[in-house]
């Protein structure tokens, strides 16, 4: 691995374990045992750094969302929602410190808009194509659909940040974590006909013992 | 108004206009125009201040909570949704930053989770009511109401936040604001009987023109 990749990737594991306001420049140079002067051969500030990680969140989201499950089943729609939270997951400090950080940096926010657009779309677009299947009812009201969209996204983003105010980083299990699938689906649950919930909860009982 | 409770209110207007993260006792005290020793005369350090600011918040919402609106009319609902999302606003930058304030200080955290617990079983109680009055109907398992409960506090203490990260503070208008009672309420909207949904939909088209 190349030395820009370290640094980022050291950078990525003293946010999520401080937060990135507590951590700077100087402490992963050292963490990484290199000189701040190679750092900065890399990189012209923490900012810099946090652009770059952005751009990892970037092309994870990008591959996650890149198709709509093209059988519409409760497994490969729930594995879609449970990818893209694994993103946040991995990346936690950024959407804990999102106001912060997009207020500290106008072009990150552009970034970040637009991705968001696209993600918001996408699942509004999964939405849409599960209502023609007939595997979703159809609200009364477009802004319904609107609302229910961007409703899955404030919580399926807010989710590990949820678990984080309860939890330190460390007691947080994989369970937990994973429990927030069923939170995000519990906004389509009332949408859904009969047959197609019995299914979600029956795949998701039995991959949750508890 | 005594010293102490202006540096309160100069510290909160500060706090939200560029992050807790972003101001330290100095400035506090410089935009007051007092010495930094006559502040340290009421407060030991920054998070000292942040913890009487939280106990103005949990006062403000212990006032909004106080008592579930007897009439359960879509006006009385809507109202107090607005309440509890209007503290979150007079004290976003509370919730803006809540993962790293909570891990700064054990104590704040446990106070915190204590009013989420209140906040949610509240919300709980309001819809165990709408369902016995016949103004809700009762989800098929228990765990869709505990998600519909904290769905709708993840959504309602997140809508500011959400609009933090489009738009800078002076340009979230009140009617952005307020559009995210419409978002917390279609949360519940599948569960309401058609006529309630219609009585909700006049309501908040009559109080919001767009």
């Amino acid at each position: 691995m190349n030395n820009r990749q370290k640094i980022i990737d050291t950078a990525l594991e003293l946010f999520n374990a401080h937060g990135a306001a507590a951590v700077g420049t100087n402490r992963i140079a050292q963490k990484l045992g290199i000189s701040p002067g190679n750092l900065y051969y890399h990189f012209k500030n923490k900012q810099d750094i946090i652009r770059a990680i952005f751009e990892m969140i970037r092309a994870d989201m990008a591959e996650v969302m890149k198709e709509i499950p093209s059988d519409l089943s409760t497994e490969a729609s729930s594995a879609y929602l449970l990818g893209s939270m694994r993103v946040v997951w991995k990346y936690r400090f950024f959407y804990a410190d999102l106001v912060a950080l997009l207020h500290n940096d106008p072009e990150l926010r552009r970034l970040f808009l637009a991705m968001r657009a696209h993600t918001v779309s996408t699942t509004m677009a999964l939405y849409r194509r599960l209502i023609q299947a007939g595997q979703m009812n159809q609200p009364e009201h477009q802004w319904e659909l609107d609302s229910l969209t961007l409703n899955t996204w404030i919580v399926a983003t807010n989710w590990v940040r949820y678990l984080q105010t309860c939890k330190s980083d460390v007691d947080v299990s994989q369970a937990d974590f994973e429990r927030g699938v069923l939170h995000v689906y519990s906004l389509v649950m009332p949408y859904l006909p009969a047959q197609r919930r019995e299914d979600f909860l029956r795949f998701y009982l039995a991959a949750q013992p508890d």
